[in-house]
């Protein structure tokens, strides 16, 4: 039932219009692990410097993620990002980014690693990520995260990579953007052809789509009323989607279905404070709270309307 | 099981990328009954000039619409709305409006009108609206529509009339506007402690959500490959959903879910073809099958997950 995640690891300071923090765990492998963590084993590949900490550690060990293939260059220092979000919490300002020994990064996987039965592939560059997946064979079910960046500057490459895996999960924006289609319908059709078989689309306030060859599912967010900050949300969604999956023996379309609510969720849960603070006091009740709560959200009773219609002349 | 529409009919012409019409049947009141009719009679308040042919009313009179209360005044003019759509078709250019007749529009109502069940005020000037509503007390159900206009010129008006109504119908920004509050759960807290029991938000591409003091429930919308004409799209939503709720004896909140499921199906028809022309022609199995494919679209199985979370010391 193993999970492996490629990504960073990361300290992140952000500014938001309710508070600030100057140095937090961040990074996409933290908050997809620290998320997926609540429903099955993950293991970490990633690299930090010399300067991440027994703390940082501390949170990966109290969530079971298991960080031997976690690299430490003790005279490197860790990927720092630094970003702030105005009023409009869906756009984050980057306001510096140090790459630091990320800018390295070749992931190392161990024999464990590569035995995993479902991989995540974080937002990194796209040759990075197929040298992973070729690492791979035997994965059952591998995903795929990217980024505008990655769009604009490697898009051959990225085409690549999307060929070779299961499911792809990108923003809206960027599944038009990757498609060259302004209508997502038709844009997740034009991605499906490359070779995945499922695309999830994350639409921020408005939930997120799947996409299959045979199948359409839609769901809204779960309605908040505070946001206070959205760093991370992706992952933590991709986080929660995938360690659900991997507590499941069957990858259909319904445990998919299920997949997305509590990626959901996760990521309900990731926004209501600074970084992974919400998320690593999660209990197995709230998470559940609030999957019961998008079935209220959505339910209705399936009565197509009776009375024939008046006959048109 | 009677339903009254007061509002616009008019004359529109519309240019899209895909092709244009230089006068077909539009206005709120004409999107609005011809999407109703197929689920209950309607009559409709509206005023037309003596250039409203005989091709129009028998459009109606083949829905079955009631146009008793259809105010004629031969030497004027019907109103006009010249449209253009980009090929983001979200956005309406508006080329010209000639109001004509509609400018000195003042809604009369028959007996049989005022004895309406159901009753939808379209967007017209809120004291038009409210001048509607109290001509119908004993209506179980009052709907209002809007628009930024309203808000931008006649906010205290348009506040007095959310008061008196017992479900608001607008789009997202306009739902933002008058609340001045961004976010949406906020903003549709604020309008329904105004006084209606429910507020129904459309999103466009995102489908739609309802909000009462109890109950929140979302839809995506109905996934489209092609999006031809988009005008009238929002009145054919609550024609489909004021219709179906005027078939139902109780009017419910799982009557109000079904009814927006069908307000749905109704407006993915209206925006395939120019003006009402695709919905003139729908049938009852049709409009049941895209209602079905919501099910489809949305359900998944309530299984919480279930395995004991790590401990987290």
């Amino acid at each position: 039932m193993s999970l492996l995640v490629v990504g960073s690891v990361a300290f992140d300071a952000v500014e938001t219009p309710f508070g600030k923090r100057d140095q937090m765990l961040g990074g996409s492998a933290s908050h997809f692990s620290i998320s997926a963590s609540f429903f099955a084993d993950v293991r970490v590949v990633a690299v930090v410097g010399g300067d991440f900490g027994a703390d940082e550690l501390a949170v990966f060990a109290r969530h079971n993620v298991d960080t031997s293939d976690l690299e430490v260059i003790p005279d490197g220092k860790t990927f720092r990002w630094f970003g702030r979000y105005e009023y409009d919490l869906n756009v984050a300002h980057t306001l510096d980014t140090h790459l630091n020994v990320f800018a390295g990064f070749e992931p190392k996987l161990s024999d464990s690693s590569k035995n995993s039965r479902l991989v995540f592939l974080g937002n990194i560059q796209p040759d990075l990520q197929r040298g992973v997946r070729a690492q791979v064979p035997n994965a059952e079910l591998v995903a795929l995260d990217t980024m505008n960046l990655w769009i604009n500057t490697t898009r051959e490459s990225l085409q690549k990579t999307i060929e070779v895996v299961d499911l792809l999960i990108v923003n809206d924006a960027e599944a038009r953007q990757l498609a060259e289609e302004p209508n997502l319908i038709k844009a997740a059709r034009k991605i499906l052809s490359w070779g995945p078989h499922t695309l999830i689309v994350k639409r921020g306030e408005y939930g997120a789509a799947m996409f299959t060859k045979e199948a359409y599912f839609a769901i809204p967010a779960y309605p908040l009323e505070a946001v206070f900050d959205p760093t991370g949300a992706g992952d933590t969604f991709a986080g929660g989607l995938m360690g659900y999956l991997a507590s499941q023996e069957n990858l259909d379309e319904a445990a998919l279905r299920r997949a997305m609510i509590f990626g959901s969720v996760m990521a309900s849960f990731n926004v209501e404070e600074f970084g992974t603070e919400r998320v690593q006091r999660l209990t197995h009740e709230e998470i559940n709270r609030r999957f019961r709560d998008f079935k209220r959200f959505t339910n209705f009773e399936e009565i197509p309307f009776e009375k024939a219609v008046r006959a048109v002349q």
